[in-house]
This record gives structure tokens, sequence and C-alpha cells, in this order.
């Protein structure tokens, strides 16, 4: 790749390595070691006692071959970092620096003509998308600058790289290929870099699927985590998150330079088109995400022009869109003429007067030296429908990183234990002190079974250890009076030391809201249609916790199976403001110093014309 | 492209059209007219006196031009056929026949190379997308056959086009794109002698979201039709259906000789790769779609071939999942060595013995020599590990077509009226004629509103005009006794000349079970969660109807909603069973001669632990 300094082969067994003198050890002044050998602890104190001051590990077999490959790594890091080494690896298939004209890797993408230089930079944790990225880059005009190959993240990982494009001059957009993610505190750290800096980050991630899930941890040897714990994370961080391969490649210049559009209302794109067919494709995908299309004119949701016809005003069309206030992006669609003859619209599209507005382009016949006309221009263009949308759609969904919530963490109450699982009366009392409005509750004993509550109520067992009242036949709704409560206590009592007796509450629906500190990103705050819909219908939404009110918010409004208190078809409202809180305050588990919950449920809230109530609790502790 | 015959240009302004001499007026003896023209009355009078037997109209501004066009083009139509002249189009772009190097076209594609013939034919309601699939086709070395461009589809239309296709020896796949179906009975009729004939039918539709329906609507001048009803019509069909555009060109190979799987259970694929993260990229999609992977050793989920350790088993590996009966399909998984090396693990794959079981490849490079090879070993390969996923999908997903169900018509209940809206009552009697059970009913009437049911029982105004009782106030519940129901029934009598009495039914859950005469497609059978529930989470299945016990347990087992009721967590168990012959008994409004019923729904229905039955009933005749 005609890079200018020294490279120095080390093999003891042989002369010359390639065209170069091969050396029988590790000489001086090396800046980066790659190192191939099995002998990788031997390579390594070699590094350390010539001051490299980095060392790629391209070996195998260690955090990606079980436990003991995993102890072998941790070794290794611990080593590296006291002998002042930094590792990218191992099982790293190394980087290509292209503005820098330094590959220092083993991806055989290498034998094709060395691509030029462009503005995006690629971060994966699989080394045979360098490859990939850059041949499919090259292909269609698109250059790049950082490729690198992440391997085991022992010591180097995504998030410190990503902080260092943001600081390199040369990359403009940072692109992610993920299977999972190792150090959530860190991406987020580089993500905010790169957001101050202007620079969006945008990730691709598998494990969406549960089969795609296990595989991503069988082959990275790491946990892969939820997706919708992840996606919440990426949100919460300003990573933009594209759903195919492709657009990952081509999504560089639609985002390059701009900020995320934080709209408040759908997303609207201009259209213009020399096929309807074409256009469609793209559009119908559109909808699907919920993004519509605006035309200065009103009516036609596309403008579709028929080359030959009206050639001539293509360009001036695509100005218009572009200078339209109504619509947030524009799609410029090409039909047939994009192969052969980019004068008909492809050059009108590259001529029009740009404005800050985002324009994609789409041209449906093979139409390479097009794409790499665009590509010159710095317009996103783009091969299929499908990823045309995708990527609209992950720009239209983007968001500015949040600001780190904070708030006066909330009293631990007095009477409820630090440890273990708590029991039902613990974890309200626990909700209570967050300010999540709980059911009027009391411990009842025998022989009496006193309390204050008014009648009706609800009598439950109140055990540290039956996580399920309900499958035992711990729970009796509605009873009337005193009398009935007895003779339902007596026959409850052998179930359980104590008994709970707990208002009886009614209301429009019912919400589940939780709580999970999860081994990956952290605190997470969910709130969901209740019963099993949120579960059958996947009716939930996720957020790092804590979230403020408005955040919260947001959340409920998400809900689908919140329609009827939105008063769909004329149901009765209900207090989603309410809600909202109830959610608001659970989140405040995070702000606990030492994070001391692990799990915790209100199941059901009861959400009603006036407020809301968790009328069931339960919180597990680390 | 060397089209053996004679070309004759008709144009009485000019000598000569290229090289061409052109002619003053049409001579004789011509077997294909390509009519551009304004004046194509005039062209098609000039066909007709000629013995033209199909001309071709490029010439828009029919049907595609609102009411005014549509009216001319049903003259234009009705003319060709007094005439004798079969029609493409108006708006047609034409065809190409490469197995007869006969292009018929205007389309600019024809600007390139000449590409080689191949085993696919498409028929498009797009006529750009004849270039877009030739050239993008050509590109990774997949040739065509014939290639049809059907414009407004005034006479010639995708049925009939695909049924020619099917006799046609060229033609062993059978591709469309459709942004609507404007004959299902055509269509269904050339799917069903295509795959009489051994040759699959794919199809790639737009509309799949509410814009692209109406864009596509406006498009084509054409109801485009529900996306779930034209779903259910393609899925009787026999005719398989492909989310992505790049899939419909790609997708030929892996599914021409082949029947549909008709599996019975989630499929199963064998994967083997090079690339452990560009594996995960497919596999991860094919998650989403329900389908897992199956290995020999039952262990890991893929078998990964890091090259240059193991190169010479790839071949091997290939062939033994396709030998090994647990998988359906084997994924192969190409990294970096595709693109310059096909050497080590793509022509493995070709000469690896082949088994009946699909075979599909996905190659993460751009590797335009590597897919070209193996499109001319007659291997599926993808550029996309969207693409891949989706065609396997599709494979899976693809039944062979329902046999036309038959049956003896119900009888029309005696009085029950023929036309207009029925009142409940009445829609109850037909629904029993039907075998739907239905909740025990009496009409009643002042003064004494006596009937025969045991109560508790509700009470319902009855009314041809009143659809929505409930929003009237004109439904009361669990009425227990005879002076409750005078009181009511007073109250409601303002509301309606008549009352309606029934017994209040209890069960597990809610259903709809609805029927409907769709303009398209035509006659419909629905099964959905009940109350909000179908609508919110679209958790409904649509089938052509009738629909025989079997196909209607089908449906009831897709509903998502039903999960409480096939005992999920515990939950008792509803009598699915009785809801599918509902479902069934339902259908058979599609069996009554003159189909008078437009469309029928009963919602609820109670799904109880033995039994189920309609509490409400909505008929609405033609």
């Amino acid at each position: 790749m005609g890079y200018p300094g020294r490279i120095v082969p080390v093999n003891p067994a042989r002369e010359k390595i390639f065209d170069l003198k091969a050396f029988p050890q590790l000489p001086d002044g090396i800046e980066h070691a790659f190192i191939m050998v099995g002998d990788v602890e031997g390579a390594l104190e070699d590094c350390g006692r010539k001051g490299v001051p980095v060392a790629t590990i391209f070996t195998d077999g260690f955090a990606d071959a079980g436990a003991e490959g995993m102890a072998r790594q941790k070794a290794l890091a611990a080593r590296a970092r006291s002998l002042g080494v930094r590792l990218l690896g191992p099982n790293s298939m190394g980087m290509i620096n292209l503005s820098g004209r330094c590959p220092i890797t083993v991806n055989a993408v290498l034998d094709m003509d060395v691509p030029a230089a462009g503005a995006a930079s690629i971060v994966s944790q699989s080394g045979t998308m360098l490859g990939t990225v850059l041949s499919r880059g090259a292909a269609r005009g698109l250059g790049f600058s950082k490729l690198v190959s992440v391997g085991n993240e022992s010591d180097l990982g995504v998030g410190e790289i990503v902080e260092m494009l943001a600081a390199d001059p040369d990359t403009r957009t940072i692109l992610l290929f993920l299977e999972t993610v190792r150090d959530a505190e860190a991406l987020a750290r580089g993500a905010r870099a790169a957001h101050a800096a202007g620079k969006p980050v945008v990730a691709y991630k598998l494990g969406r699927s549960a089969l795609g899930e296990r595989l991503a941890r069988s082959h990275t040897g790491a946990l892969a985590g939820e997706d919708a714990a992840l996606d919440a994370y990426f949100g919460a961080c300003g990573v933009a998150r594209v759903d195919m391969l492709e657009t990952l490649i081509e999504i560089g210049p639609l985002l390059a330079g701009r900020r995320p559009p934080d709209l408040a209302r759908a997303p609207r794109v201009g259209v213009v088109t020399t096929t309807g067919g074409g256009a469609a494709a793209v559009v119908d995908r559109l909808g699907m995400h919920g993004i519509e299309t605006a035309s200065p004119d009103g009516r036609a949701p596309i403008i579709d022009l028929t080359m030959g016809r009206q050639a001539a005003t293509y360009g001036a069309v695509v100005e218009q869109l572009l200078a339209y206030p109504d619509c947030d992006a524009v799609l410029a669609v090409v039909g047939s003429s994009a192969q052969f003859h980019p004068e008909h619209a492809v050059e009108p599209i590259i001529r029009a007067r740009r404005a800050e507005k985002p324009l994609a382009v789409f041209m449906t016949p093979q139409a390479d030296r097009s794409l790499a006309l665009l590509a010159e221009a710095g317009i996103a263009a783009f091969r299929t429908p499908e990823a045309c949308a995708d990527a609209l759609h992950a720009y239209f969904s983007w968001k500015s990183p949040r600001e780190p919530q904070r708030g006066n963490p909330p009293e631990w109450p007095k009477d409820v234990p630090v440890e273990g699982r708590l029991t039902e009366h613990e974890a309200m009392k626990l909700f209570a002190a967050l300010g999540v409005p709980v059911v009027e509750t009391a411990v009842v004993r025998a022989p009496g079974y006193a309390h204050p509550i008014a009648y009706p109520v609800a009598l439950k067992i109140l055990s540290r250890e039956v996580a399920h009242k309900s499958d035992v036949g711990g729970v009796v709704l509605g009873i009337s009076g005193p009398q009935e409560l007895l003779s339902h206590a007596k026959a409850l009592q052998a179930k359980g030391d104590a008994l709970l007796v707990q208002r009886m509450e009614r209301g429009l629906a019912e919400a589940i809201v939780g709580y999970r500190d999860d081994p990956v990103v952290g605190p997470l705050v969910l709130v969901g249609a209740g019963g099993i819909l949120a579960e059958l219908y996947n009716d939930a939404v996720v957020r790092l916790a804590p979230v403020g009110e408005a955040e919260a918010r947001e959340m409920v409004a998400a809900v689908k199976g919140f329609a009827a208190l939105r008063g769909y078809r004329g149901l009765p409202a209900g207090d989603l403001t309410a809600l909202a809180s109830a959610v608001s305050a659970m989140s405040r588990l995070a702000l606990l110093a030492g994070r001391p919950v692990l799990e915790a449920e209100a199941n059901p809230v009861i959400v009603k014309a006036q407020g809301a109530v968790a009328v069931d609790a339960l919180a597990v502790l680390k």
C-alpha cells in the first residue's frame, strides 16, 4: 500500500519473508507489533523489553476458546499493562489506516488495488468485516479512513477506539460492526466525544433474534445482552442504528456533518423520481417505518418525472424539495438512465444547490459509475431500496446523547433488608420511598387479622420464598367483610407466617413497570402493557435508568396497548401522566448508592381515571 | 441483440429510423407491433386491418391518467377484441425475449452488452424493472429468459402471461414485480399452471405499508388491495413471496426445479462458514423469521471453518450438511477468500455433490467473479445477508396451491332478507344456518317482554340502522331477573321498535371471526384476538374463504393473543377447536350462490373451556 515506514518481519527460522530480510528477534524502534505466533506471551515479553507501545495479536485461542482461554487472556492483558504495552486483540484481524497508507492486517482484501481513502472509519468485532466494508465500498467509489478489527478487546476496545476516532482529523463518520457490547461505559464515553466533535456514530449490531444472540455469545465469548436493552443504550448514547449490513457501508455521506434531527413529529420526505415503481419500492418501506412523504403541491405523494420529457426539470425539482420547509429530507430516485446516461438525472442531482437537508439517492439499475459519481460528490447513494429506507429511518430515529440523569438518591427505608429477595411488603415500602404510588397495605396476624383498610380488600400470603403467590393459591381477591376475611385468612395461614391485606383497587387498565440492572448496559427501566400483553406482543418500552418525567411520558406514549387509555374508540381515558410518574420514580433505583437492586417489578400497576397505583411488588437485591 | 427477423419502423415523416428504412404505413406480415404514437386508436385500426396478432402499446394516458383515460382504455380494449388484436399495455415498456433474441422495448438497459439468456422470466407492472432486473442480474452472472412489462393490463395481464411462461420451455422460474393484482382469478390460474409444470412463481409486491398502498393506487390507477388479503391470496395460489427487491433477482436458482417444502415444524438450516461475523449476519435474520439451525454435531449452531487451516474440509462439510437429514436447507458463507481466491471455498461448493436440498451461498466481500461462477453452476448466491435470509424464509413459507375448496352451499334462512344490512337477529340466523354456534336469542316486545331464556341475560336494541349499539347506549349486560329487564326495556324501547334478549355467556377469552368479499382477491375469512387486540397488535390471520377445519385450526394456532387459551403460564385452556369450527363455518359464506354477503362479523365470539359462541353478529349484503 506504499507504507513509507519500515516493515520488520521477525522469524528466527527464515532468512527472508516475501522480499524482506527476516530478523531472528525483535529489533529496537518498533512502533506497532503484529503478533501471529503461538507463543503470544513470549512475543509480548519481547515487546515489553524493546519498548513497543502497541501490539496487535492475531493469534486466537483466548476468550474465544472457553474458560481456560479466558484465564490466559486475563493474564496476558495484566502482563501487558505492567509492561506498558497496549494490546489490540487477541483474535484481531488487525487494522488498516488508508489515510496513513498503513495496513497492519492479514485480511485478504488487500490483494485488491489500494482503494482511495475516504471520510468514514469503522470499528469491527468481526475481522472479516474489514474486507467486506473495504471491497464493497470500493466497488461503488466509497473510501474509508481507518478500519480496525478489535478481536477479543482484552485491552483496547470499541469505546476507546471510537474516542480516538472522534479526535482523528481524517474521520468524519464512525461506523461500528458489533456482535456485543463489552464495555458499555467506554463506548458511551466514545460516543459522547464523537457527538461533541460533530461526528455521527452508526452501529450495525447482530443478536437481534434469540438465535443470533446465542450465536454472538458463542462466537465472541461475551455476554451479548438483550437487544432491547442495547437498543435503549444506543439511543441514549446518541448512536444511530441500522438494520442492514450495506446500510452501514452506504450511510456515511447521509450523516456526515449532521446532528441528530430530534424531530417531535413523524418525519416527512420529499420524493422525486423518474420511475414510479422504483420510488414506490423505497416509499413503501419508509411507510413501514412511519415516515411520511411531503410535496409542495400537496396532492401527489411523490413527484414523478418521466425522463426524456422533463429531464431539464429534475435538478430544479431536487432544489425545490431541498428548499421546501415541510420536508425533512429528500429522496431522489433514478431509473434506467442512471446506468448509461448520468447526464439525465444523476448529474443534475450533483449540480443541485445543496441545502442543510439530507439527500438520499436510489438508482434502480446496476449503476456503478453513477454510484461513484455521487460518492465523489459526497452525496449518499444506495444500491437497494431497502438500505435507502433503512438509512433514512436510522437518520430520523437518531437522537442526541442523553445527558447523564442526576437527582437526589432516594433514602433506603429503615426496616427493609439490604440483600436477598424482599417480601412484597418490603418491596412496597421501597417503591413508596422512591415515590411510586402503592396500594394501601397492612400486615395482619392471627387470631383477629385486624387492619384499618376499608373493604373490599385482597388477602395475600407474605413470603420471602414464594415469587408467584397466585400459582400456589396464595391470593384471594375481593373480600367484602371481616367474616369472609377471617375464614380465608385461616385457610391461607398454613402457607405463610403472616398475611397481607390490601385495598382492592379498580381502574381502567393494567400496566407493568420494571427495573433491571443489566450486566451489559447497566440500569434499565421498562413500562409495558399489563397482563400477558407485554410479553405476547413484545409491547414494552425500555430505556436506560433513571428517566425524568418527560422521557417517562415518551415511553408510555410508545406502548401500543395503552391506546384504549388514550381514548381510542371513545374508551375512557386513563391517567397516563400518573403512570409516567411511577415509571420515573421506579427508575430512581438507579440512583441508590452502590445500586443494590438487581431487579424490581410493579406488576400490575392499576391505571385509573385519576392516578395509578402499584398493587403488587417484587424486588431482588444483589 | 441479433434478432434474426425483420424490423419495420413505421413513420410517414421520415425516410430512415436509425439504420432502417422507415415505412409510411404498416406493411403486411407483421407479428408484433410496438405502438409509441399519440394516435393509438388509429395505429390499432391499422393493426386490425393488417392482421397483426399482438400489439404492445407504450403510449400512456389511459387508466394511468384518471377517469377519462380509463374510459379511453376500455374503448381501446373493446375495439382490439373485435379486431382480434391482443394488447400488451397501454403504458407498457414492452418485452425482452433473451432466449429468442427479440427485444421489443424502449428500456435504456439495452445500451449494455447483450446479457446471456437464463432460466428465470419476469413479469412486471413497472416498466423500469425490466432494466433493473436485467442489469443487476448481468452484473452477477444471472441471466433471464423473458422480461415483460404489462403496463395497464387492458388485455394481456400478469395472469395470462404467467400461464404462457408455465408452458415456455426456456423458463424454469417465474418472477413477478407487482404493485397490485388486477385479475386475481387469472393469476391464480397461471400460478396453478406453473405449479403443475414444476415452475416456482415468486412475487415481490409493493403496497405493504399504508403509504405504499396509497402510492400504488395512485400510480397504477387500480385498487391495490390490503396487503394481508393479498398475502393470503399468494399463499393460497402457491406463490412464494419475497420482501426485498434483490431477493427477487437472486432467488431463481434456489427455487428452480423445487416443490414447496410444506414443512409441519420450524425449518432448520445447516450452516458452514469461513467467517463467524458473516454467518451471524444471515443467521441472526433467519432467527427473526423463526428459522433454526441444525448441525450434525448437535452442539455449535454453525460450523465455523477458519480458512487456511481447514480449507480442504469446506467442500466435505457442505456435502455432509446436504446429506444430513435433520436440516432442510444448507447455507454456505464465505469470507474474504471469495473475492480473489474462489479456490478456497467457492469452488469446493461448486464441486460438492449436490443433493435435493436447497443450497444458498452468501459471500461477505464484493465478489463478482465468485457470484458469476456460482450462477453458472446454478447455485443460488446472494449479495447481502438480508436477501439471503429473505430467500430462505420465502422458500420455507412457500406452500403448494390450495385445492379449490368445495362443499354444499348453505341454505339461506327463509326469513332473512337478501339485500342491505341485516339486523343482529337476522345475522344470527344466517350464522346459525352456516353452522356458527350463536348465543340463545329472543326478540321481545312491550308490554311484557316475555322470553324463554334463563337469567342472567343481556338486552339490546334491534335496529337495522345502528351498527354500534354500545355507542348509543343500546346494550345492557348482566340483567338478573324479569323486574330489572322490564325497567331497562322501557328505557331502551325509545331507541328501537323491538328489543333482543340474549343469554349472558361467560368464557375464557374473546375472539373476532370475520368474512369479507374483497374486491381484489374475493372471499376472505379472518380470525383474531378479541377486544381491540386484533387491531392494536395486528393480531389476526386472514385466508381465502372457504377454509376447511384443518386450515381453520392452523389459522387459530397463528393468533398470538390466544396463547393464554393454549395454556400459556398455566392459564386455563380454551376450546380452540370449537373456535376453528366457527371460523370454517363462517367461511362457508363464500359458497353461497352469487355470494350475496359483502361482509360479516361475529365479534366477540366467546371462547369457553368447552365450545365457543358468537354473542354479537353483523352482516352486510351486496
